[in-house]
């Protein structure tokens, strides 16, 4: 709640772009609150921090959990925030409990997760993990020009070194960001995965003509075929279940007026599937639909795949911690696919991965009424603890 | 084609918004030609332009044709300027072969026809027909806040009177706007009538939600349901031939953002029948559509009808003497109902009219490429002449 004051919006969520002076500042609470926890700070070039709690045996990769602090323009509170502090409060209940670690623990502090000024997102555990080079991260610039090297520089979080070195374990806790955890009432998300992803850009080209003296049969109205195309997708995304999700979120027409019969729309189609072989075939439908409308109707279609990624599978030990930590703490839990992009799945490439969901209230996030219990965020930092020392081993 | 070089742009429409100084030039144009023929003028209160040709019976009310010189923002060079120039062109066609009519012939320029500088459209005409007061049309103001009074005053053009004075019979010749005559390869319409006419605005209401989180089974997804109700109103359309007319012109979806499930929906509808009781059992289907598919969906319905149109039916010896005088020059013809608006619709509210459509190229309109060719446009002037003359009574 004290983190959540920088920033805070009117409608109870917060603004706090990335690389910001806001950013700064929730930066500046997090490096204080880790000092207090008596543990070392090291800031990357990409701005990630990483708080360091040693362990016993120095010469094991640290078991690392993290999240962002950065937040969407209208954003809520624990999207990111709360796999951060989570990690703090780790780190705080290790401290008072006296309880030393074999392995390292480390709490993470990812840049720009968003992506909303800089793109893309997951900036900075994509450099961290070597999929993005350091060169072209610090390159990318947000709407006035301005660079994400600049802005590193200009609120002083810019430091040296970038990924490179082994990490042992990696867990994240999370708000679900959809409504399952709650509508079946458990408490912990144990994460085996994220789906696998396309997004698309069609535009269906017809004739704009009259509503009113042009008759029925002789229209080419882009939109009737559009919205044949809606339903498809829908249709495609019930047929795959279970996992499937597919939705339209932008249809813009041409030349939406009233009175004429839209000669042109445009729309978005975003395909899910936690198995990279049910959305290759969910694209081909897609595909084949698409192009089957626009024949019928006598329309010029144009289908553009503009991005992609491929499903994440987290690691099974990784998996099993969490899901004995649940266990153990005795919360009701279920395994869970991630149908949102998170940090995680980048240090997934590198490190063994999973992460923990908790619920959120009525699932929604990205949004300033986006909300969690009390009870729920405290579960998911006991299952964390749990999963972290399984990982890291005790004495 | 001279006309259409005042409000030239560049891919051959003509721009010529009401009561600017382009309208102005035009109105100028039209008055030298019109003295040219020999005839007095009279300009009315709204600054619609009377051009007079005697009679030699002066006691009888004229025989009057016309239609607007303004045009869309985007607009083509035939419509409006086409019916007032062919009624010129006739005037014309007599004194060369010195044909004198028992009743007087007038050919009118009615203001504001468009509509889209000053709403409502048609302004100038149902003004003269007494179906809007004088002082309500002076009011319109445009967006920049003059009023239809002030840019009267500007241009030179705010005359006396408006109306309360009989017409003997009332022709308006016009591209047709849409597809059926050159379709048909018919050379002239005989328009029987204007359709019938409701404007809709509807907004579905759902929950906004993230695309990958949220199954498909927990959506209220707003574009689902307006994509149904999109096809459902292009049913309406189909199921209500011959005539019907059912179109969605604009659709809007919130937030549109590629990766969120739509929350929310706005449509217009725009629905047409010659017939005012099919129309209103069209009204009736789209209510119980609308609520039936946002009932199914769990969302909210919020249906306005904003604006309404009866159906016109043209007098039965002006529409003989159209279709008469096709014959008499040989011209391929077919009965049709004009789909747009025009000012004839509010002259037959009082007098005998009817209207001449003549084919325009793939029905296209409101369209800089808006096109006719030479044969059809003189054709449609021969049937004026030929429907005038009847009405009027020769020597």
């Amino acid at each position: 709640m004290t983190m959540s004051k920088i920033g805070a919006t009117e409608k109870g969520g917060v603004r706090r772009l990335t690389l910001t002076d806001l950013d700064r500042q929730s930066r500046d609470l997090f490096a204080e609150w880790a000092s207090a926890c008596g543990c070392t700070m090291h800031v990357d070039a990409m701005g990630n921090m990483f708080v360091h709690r040693a362990g016993t045996n120095e010469a094991l990769p640290p078991v690392i959990t993290g999240s962002h602090l950065d937040s969407q323009p209208t954003g809520g509170k624990f999207d990111g925030a709360y796999g951060v502090l989570a990690g703090l409060e780790v780190l705080r209940t290790l401290n008072e409990n006296k309880i030393e670690t074999e392995a390292a623990l480390e709490v993470v502090m990812w840049t720009n997760e968003e992506g909303c000024r800089f793109a893309p997102a997951c900036m900075g555990s994509a450099t961290f993990c070597g999929a993005f080079a350091l060169e072209y991260s610090h390159g990318r610039s947000d709407q006035e020009g301005k660079t994400v090297l600049e802005e590193l520089k200009r609120i002083g979080y810019l430091g040296e070194g970038c990924g490179d070195r082994p990490v042992g374990a990696y867990f994240e806790a999370h708000i679900e960001q959809g409504p399952i955890l709650e509508a079946e009432e458990k408490t912990i998300g144990v994460v085996t995965g994220a789906q696998s992803q396309r997004w698309y850009e069609i535009t269906l080209t017809g004739m704009e003509a009259h509503a009113g003296p042009t008759p029925m049969e002789r229209r080419k109205d882009a939109l009737i075929s559009a919205a044949k195309l809606v339903q498809e997708v829908n249709q495609i995304g019930l047929d795959f279940q279970p996992g499937g999700c597919a939705t339209v979120g932008v249809l813009d027409v041409f030349p939406a007026s009233r009175n004429v019969i839209p000669g042109r729309a445009f729309l978005t189609v975003d395909l899910r599937h936690p198995s990279d072989a049910k959305l290759a075939k969910m694209d081909e439908i897609l595909r084949n639909t698409a192009e089957s409308i626009a024949k019928d109707a006598e329309l010029t279609l144009d289908l553009d795949q503009i991005w992609a990624c491929d499903a994440t599978n987290f690691e099974k030990s990784c998996i099993n911690a969490v899901r004995k930590g649940a266990k153990a703490a005795g919360f009701s839990h279920r395994d869970i696919i991630s149908g949102a992009g998170h940090d995680a799945m980048y240090v997934a490439r590198i490190a063994p991965a999973a992460m923990i969901f908790v619920p959120c209230e009525g699932g929604i996030s990205h949004n300033e009424i986006e909300n969690a219990t009390q009870d729920d965020l405290a579960a998911g930092c006991q299952v964390l603890l749990n999963a972290m020392l399984e990982k890291a081993g005790t004495h």
